[in-house]
């Protein structure tokens, strides 16, 4: 929906999308139509550098991310080319390196106590991951391309006559979800269940979680039951369920994982890239996609508000944000929000 | 408090400091103390490069802002000094010179479509700001150390017992906006003015907003009234006040810039920077910092909160972010937050 593509979100394992905007790792997964190309000779040989790459238009230079996107054309060959280039993080292991006579230092200016200057690092100092698809589909290039985005304040009747008919008219499949609490897929990646029909739930690590850093620590906990579409459905009667999860979930990750209830960030997603009700349980040191105000609402935030008013839910204005190309935000402009 | 130093928040403006760690600048403004240094000769040949620099420690090696921060040493002087290394966006007018066969690219995988690479690129083409401070006070070093944070959430019942007794007994001097908003300081910036004692306000630009680009636009509405210190304190009878900050806060910003209401978000933060109340009106497209669920409140929130329940902040658990090494931060541990 807002970030339908699953900002910060499960995929559905079977594909193991990665689809969030900041993320600079491009999907390995393959599918028939590319297994076809596969065959295709002499592909070990491209891009052994853009000697042969012509661009044909920028599709994000991100300042936050320090990521650029491009698509473009290989000389003489079919086809356009995907290009993301990602300035990676300080490799703490080259420090030593960095900090030598081999940094080249030009000032910018100097004012009293304050040196501002250019380093010009050794390139194997300096690396860039670069990722490519070639040849692309639309879908490729639509997935880097930078999408402007609203603000809607979705009240209660916009909710009834936009929002639902929406999601009741769209087809999310919530079949690989099933699967997962059916232990039909996944059962191995299972961190904790608690199969209570009312209050239960099942703890999986997210699928852009490595499962090897702590810092980035990131898992879900997909609610038992299926009637529970969203943030929007809550009510004072689903309090014990929350609470369950509040609880339980930290306690999980602190058995497993040994990080303290106090380091994480639990919190629902709205609009969530699937309605099947679930919860984010990340590190707090990790600066997750979407875990700002307006998408990201803290459990026990959620808790409290339906402590105050069972009905919170039923009343509440949520504004939440969405692209600019995406149906809703059209639905929601005609009713001039 | 929870990131007291101001992140996101004005801080007194005769000072234009910039205190948010995700900030590249280094405060350019001086002080009796660094006048004394700035006669010592010699200085404008230092750090061309690396050479003689040791390295005493990391303060902090962000992954999520591709920033290193270091506390070192210059071989035969005195002092310490804090170099701040960080890596840039990638410079617009140099992609054709980067798409070109001057990048090395080195294969890390390839799987079917996909290709992953290292790609190295000559030094002037990926440039690095190195922000230098010799010699360095303590300060200096705290502002660059990574801090550690944990959420609490704030009951009413703690509220009263730790954060309040906190706030009134920390000397958080409101001089400086008092001076603006009685005309004193800094009248010239001031894009839109209510004067009303019971719902006015006045709108400035942030001091972290340079006013040249849209793109970061980012302004404070400071309530004319002074009785309110933070979010915690706002009841029913404060919705009209709120209303009009959002409406003609909003709608000033749409005159002055072209921005609609739809490009902005506007919020309160909780623990603010300062006790007085204030709003932050930022573009949609800038993620400002402080704008994560459990320090921003959007404001369109907070008016649906107390149009439910006009005692809501009386009553709702405030969930927040505080640093480790805070008072606050101990005094909730005692309480087994």
């Amino acid at each position: 929906m807002a970030e339908a593509a699953a900002k910060g979100d499960p995929s559905p394992p079977t594909k193991k999308m990665r689809t969030d905007d900041s993320s600079n790792a491009v999907d390995s997964t393959t599918d028939k139509s590319c297994e076809q190309v596969e065959a295709t000779s002499g592909e070990d040989e491209l891009f052994s550098s853009f000697e042969e790459f012509e661009i044909i238009r920028i599709l994000n230079n991100s300042e936050e991310h320090k990521m650029l996107a491009v698509e473009g054309r290989l000389q003489g060959r079919p086809g356009t080319a995907v290009v993301v280039l990602q300035k990676l993080p300080f490799n703490a292991d080259k420090i030593e390196e960095i900090f030598s006579r081999s940094t080249n230092l030009l000032e910018i200016f100097h004012n009293d106590i304050y040196y501002n200057k250019t380093a010009l690092l050794p390139s194997e100092l300096n690396d860039v991951r670069a990722n490519i698809i070639y040849p692309a589909e639309e879908k490729h290039i639509l997935r880097f391309e930078r999408q402007s985005c609203s603000f809607v304040d979705e009240t209660p009747q916009l909710y009834k006559e936009i929002t639902k008919p929406f999601i009741d008219s769209s087809s999310f499949s919530k079949e690989w979800i099933y699967n997962i609490l059916e232990h039909k897929k996944e059962a191995d990646r299972i961190i904790f269940e608690d199969p209570d029909a009312e209050t239960g739930f099942i703890l999986v690590p997210d699928l852009k979680w490595t499962g090897e850093q702590l810092e980035d620590l990131y898992l879900q906990g997909i609610v038992c039951r299926r009637d529970i579409t969203s943030l929007r459905d809550l009510r004072g009667c689903h309090i014990p369920l929350l609470k369950n999860m509040h609880d339980k979930g930290r306690a999980a990750i602190k058995e497993k994982y040994g990080v303290p209830a106090h380091k994480l960030r639990v919190y629902l997603h709205y609009q969530p890239s699937f309605y099947h009700l679930h919860v984010h349980y990340t590190a707090i040191s990790f600066e997750a996609p979407g875990t700002w105000a307006g998408k990201a609402h803290l459990l026990s935030t959620v808790i409290s508000n339906l402590e105050i008013c069972g009905q919170y839910y039923e009343k509440a204005v949520l504004p939440f944000t969405v692209k600019d190309n995406h149906p809703l935000r059209s639905k929601f402009e005609e009713k001039e929000c």
